[in-house]
Formats: structure tokens, sequence, C-alpha cells
């Protein structure tokens, strides 16, 4: 037995705490009640009504998948497991986990006017953290090749390492971005979760 | 290390967005509270008044369990994943985390004669989304057999393309058909569910 | 590539249903309100008062994880999933994923004389679902050793046939005894579980 | 086939029920509700009057975080499972996804100078059970090496069994120090996790 294990039981464990931060955002859109409908004329307009739920499904979907896809991706590198990486990893979880409450926020308090500001300074903030984390956990696996498969490319490594680098300055950026427009700020969110669904050398 | 990774975290993380989303199915069906009991004459009464919800879980369990087959039968050909496919995988996903909220919505609203039709409507666009993402996934991952095994058999891909081919037009006709009568909607969704449960060559 | 895949997938997934049902149950369970503490006496009182939701906890966790046992010890003897066992195997998790239900309803209506005993059916009806679904897929699978590991050992097979036989026969009369006396009905639910928490030859 | 199966699909259940017990500690926090808002002054205010939840899911996720560490670590060494250790494994479980309630009650509670001592003795009385198990669970799996790989390291072995004495004892201490003052007793639990997130040589 050596003294590092494997990383199997991590990536589950990070999968289902993905997977269900992810799954779980959808409860957070509720039901417009009988009362509301007939308000508004009908369900159909009651369900339009609700779009700033489905902002925040959206945005908080897609930034939740990307850190699963970061994650799978970096474990492609990542070979074994210690204490440490074990630690780190929960302390990346834990602003996973964290997410949804965040983006109920958003979506409650996006169309109020006095509140929108510290609603998506509050979202954007967490994912700051998020990018610390990752950060952290990838220098900790790739100084001296720590935790690196020996078969592991150097290039893609140094690539990774390259893109992560300006992650927490760009969502720190986004989010006090919002202290001056909240839809720039959101776009910018979007924006980076979308450079990242573009393939590159380090994510084949 | 290969450029394209193999498909099991890929699978471990659907796996689970699939198992969340069908679990969480129960959480819409609300117990009734003593005042409503107290009305109907009992709890038994009750439990038979839930009805539209026991529609919405059936419904809903039957197509995220298909859907989850189906995903099992295509990753029995597709061996290898790329970030494209991860891409795709995750849009996939999408739909499906976002169900249990159209299945509340036709709970809710199927005994409303006004509101029923915008209900059946919405959550039969649901399923043309996933239907669509179903097509594309499969059809990047078989063109030139891009990510499929090589010890792959040729016809039963073939088999399983064609058997797909047709599934958003389908889904599309029966969410339009719920303009006309909801009840032939839902059947129809039915139908389509119980047609897959049949086996084929495509899924032994 | 052969016509019947191993049965990881299917395991995954159900482990998954699983464990999200049995970690579900927690959330029916409803911190005690301020007004109500106040009237009780203090938040002890209120947290003794509590015990009908303890019970379905109890009772539902125990129920569930000795299922998952029961379903961990058969894919012991099954190595291979065909289209048919998937589709009963999704049919046994529809009656696991629904489970959390019929215990909100019990510790709803335990405390309540009228309604206890539809509660105690209601709830014992579900676990007959269960046990006919585990035999059915469990016969699929052994019949002519149909799904069968080829080093599985036909006497443990034998054991395990006979153990489930009366399944749902015992707890179709553990439903019906509700109907004179729910405690009765609940201590055979809780001595059929832990009946199964005794180690035996089919399970060692 | 041995008698004894391997531990990936216990190991995997539990994956499965540690991840989902971590994430459903976010949907215990409320979101503040625009009167609240508008009698506090200001979303921020709200948030930051929401700091006994933050507490609550500090404290619980970091102890089932380091719980779910614990039960990785002890399976580097358990190397096959029996009935008795399933059915320890869901022991252990009941009381890990158990722990959301009194988290519930604890950030609930905390404010009130009345209910608190209730609220953390109820809360640190869960850990002393999850402590319980996870030295019989270790027991029975270490006595005579019974279910302990055979590459395992003696040592390693002894060293966990050494940490593993103390805990329900520390954990009784902790929850009853909280009839005195629960800030102490809240300290202690934080700052027994905070111990294992230190390496040792019984978790390189």
């Amino acid at each position: 037995m050596s003294t590092a294990s494997d990383t199997n039981r991590l990536e589950t464990f990070a999968d289902g705490v993905f997977a269900i931060a992810i799954t779980l955002l959808v409860i957070e859109i509720h039901s417009p009640d009988h009362d509301q409908i007939a308000q508004l004329g009908g369900l159909s307009h009651a369900l339009v009504q609700l779009w700033p739920s489905y902002v925040g499904y959206v945005v908080s979907f897609v930034v939740i998948g990307i850190m699963w896809a970061n994650h799978h991706n970096i474990f492609r590198y990542i070979g074994r497991a210690n204490h440490v990486l074990v630690m780190l990893n929960l302390g990346l979880l834990f602003f996973v986990a964290f997410l949804p409450f965040p983006t109920a926020i958003l979506a409650e308090y996006l169309p109020s006017p006095e509140n929108r500001t510290t609603a998506t300074v509050f979202y954007g903030s967490n994912l700051v953290f998020t990018a610390l984390f990752f950060n952290v956990m990838w220098r900790y696996a790739t100084t001296g090749r720590r935790l690196i498969r020996a078969d592991a490319d150097q290039q893609g490594i140094d690539g990774v390492t390259k893109e992560y680098r300006f992650g927490p300055v760009l969502y720190a950026a986004a989010a006090l971005i919002a202290l001056v427009n909240v839809w720039v700020s959101l776009a910018i969110h979007a924006g980076l979760a979308a450079l990242y669904a573009v393939p590159s050398k380090s994510r084949p």
C-alpha cells in the first residue's frame, strides 16, 4: 500500500456534490400559485414572469457544469491523492455546494432595483472563492509534479496553469463590476463560461 | 495520456444527475394538510385527490428512467470523451435536471381547465430539447466513428441512429397536440416511453 | 461487444437513487417554529413532540437501507444486464424513490387516531410493490441462470430465491394488519428488517 | 466467488449519502423575504442577519467532510465487506444522513438564549453516535485483521485505532460542555475537525 491513494473516491464524492448542487438549482424555482395566475391573466404569463429564476438556473447550471468539467479535466493529470489534496478538494466543494443559496438570492432580488447590486456581488464573491481553491489545489498538485501521473504531458499542465492564473482576478473583477452595473457583471460570468466551452490544447 | 479521456466520469456525473432528478420528483408531491382532510372527509379521500401529482410522478419517472436507459445504451458504443462531448452532455443534463419543474407545473395545473394546455405544452417542450440533445450528441460521436469503441458493431450504431432520427419531431408533435387535447398529448408521451421499454436489436 | 452489458452503470444509478431516497427522508422532519416552542414550554419538549417524524425516519431508513443491502447482495450473483433487467430495475426504483412520500404521510398522521390506519396501509402497500419487483427481477435473472455470473454458486442462489418467495405475502399481511392495529403492522415491518440484519448463508 | 465481496458498492453508496447530506445543508438556509429586508434596511443587512445559518452550514460541512475523509481513509485499509460490515456502515450513515436536521435546529435556535443549550446538546449528541459507529466498524474490521487488505501496514492500522479511541468520549464531552457554554462546545467541535485536517502518519 502506497502512502498516497488513488483519486477514485475523491472523484466519486466530488461528482456527487457537483451533480447534487446542479440538480438542486431547480427546486429554487417555485411554481406560481393560483392567485398570482388569476392576477396575471393565465399560467403562460406567470411562467414568463419567472424569468429571474430562469436566469439564475441558467447561469448557475453553466457555472457548476463548467466547474465539473474543469475538475474532470485536471484529474486527467492528477493521479494520486494525499490528505492535503483531500482537504483542498473539500474547500472547493464547500463553495460549490453553497452556490444554490446565492443563486436563489440572485433570482429573488434581480428584479428589485435597490437590492440587485448586493445580490450580484454576493453571487460573484462565491465564484471568486471557487476560482481560488481551483488554483491552490492545482498548484499544490503540480508543484514539482507532486501528485501528477507519470505519463502526464508537461505542456498540457503548463497550459492549465496559465489558463487558471487569471481566474480569481477575473471573477473578482466581475463581482466588483456589479457595483456599477449588474447586467455587465452577469454577462462577464456568462462570457467566462462560454470561453471555457471552446476546446483548447489543455482540454482536448 | 491520450488526447481523449475515457467516459467514466462523464457517466458517473450523468448517473448522479439522472438519479437525483428522478428522486427529486417525489418532493413535489405535497402532503395534504389537516384542514383539507377534514373538508374532504378523511385521509384516503385526500390521497385520491392527489391524482395529478401521481400522474406527474409516473410520467416523469418513466421519462427520466427511459432517458437514463438510453444514455446507458449509447455509452455502450461511445468509448471516449472529448471536450465537445462533455459540453453536449451538459446541454442534455440541463434539460434533464430542469424536468422536475415542468412536472410540478403539470401536476399543479392539470386539474385546471383554463391552464392545463399551457402546462402540458411547457412540459412537452422540455422533452423536445432532451430529444434534440440526444440526437446531436449521438451524431457527433458517431460521425466517422469519431468517439466510438473500436469493437462496436456498425449495424447496432445505425439502428440507434435510425431510432433517434424521429425523436425530436415526435416529441414536438406530442407537445403541439396538447393545444388540441392534453390527454392525447400525455398518452403519446407515455406511448413513446412504452415503445422504448420493448427490447430491440439496438438495445439487447 | 457482447449483447448484454455488465451491471456497473445499473448499480451506480441504483446506488444513487437509494442514497438520495434515504437522505431525503430527513427533509420531511420539520423544525418546530418559535410559537410552538413557546406553547410547549421549550425546545426540548418540542423535539420530543416530533416523535412520529422520528418513527418515520427510523422505519424508512431501515427499510431503504435493507433494500439497498439486498440489491447489493443479489448483484453479487447477477453478472450481466440486458434491456429487460434494466426495465425491471427501474420498476423497483420507482417504488424506492416514492417511499419518502408515504413516510411523510405516516409521520404526519400517525398521531391522528382517525387517519393513522389509512397512513399505515398506504405505507405498507408501497413495500408490497418493492417486494414484488425484487422477486420478479430475481426470477428473471436466475431462470436458467440467464444473467448469472458463471462462477456463482447455485446453492447461494437457491437460498436467496427461498428467502424472497414469501416477501410479497409477508408485506401484504403487514399492510393489511394495519386495518386492525397500526402498531402491530409497524412492528412487523421493523421485525422483517431486523430479520434481514442477521447474517445467513445467502448473505455472508 | 468468495464469501466476502469487495467494498466498491459499499463505498459508492456511502459516498452518495455523504455527498447528498453535505449538499442538502444549503437548503436549510432560507432566503430572507421582502418584508424582512424592508424592515432591516436592505438585502446586505438581511444577509448578515443570517449568520446562525452560516455557522450551521460551516460546522456541519466541515464535520461531514471530515467524516467522509475518515471513511475514505479507513477503506484504504479495509479490503472486503461482509454482511455485518454492511449493517454497521448503515448504522453510521443513519446518523450522517440525520445531521441536516440537528444543523437546522442549531441554526434556528442559536440566537435564542433560552433554547440554544438544547439545540447544541441535540447537535452534539448526534456526533457522539457517529463517533461510536466509526469505532465499532473499525474494531470489527480490524480485529484479527478480519476484513483488512493483505498488504495493509499494521502500524498504520494501530495509528487509526489509537486516534479513534477517544473520539466518542471527546464528542460526548463537547456535547455536555454545551450545558455550561454553547460557544465553547461549538469551538471544540471546530477544533476536533481542524485537528483532523492536519496530516499525520495514519492519513498520509
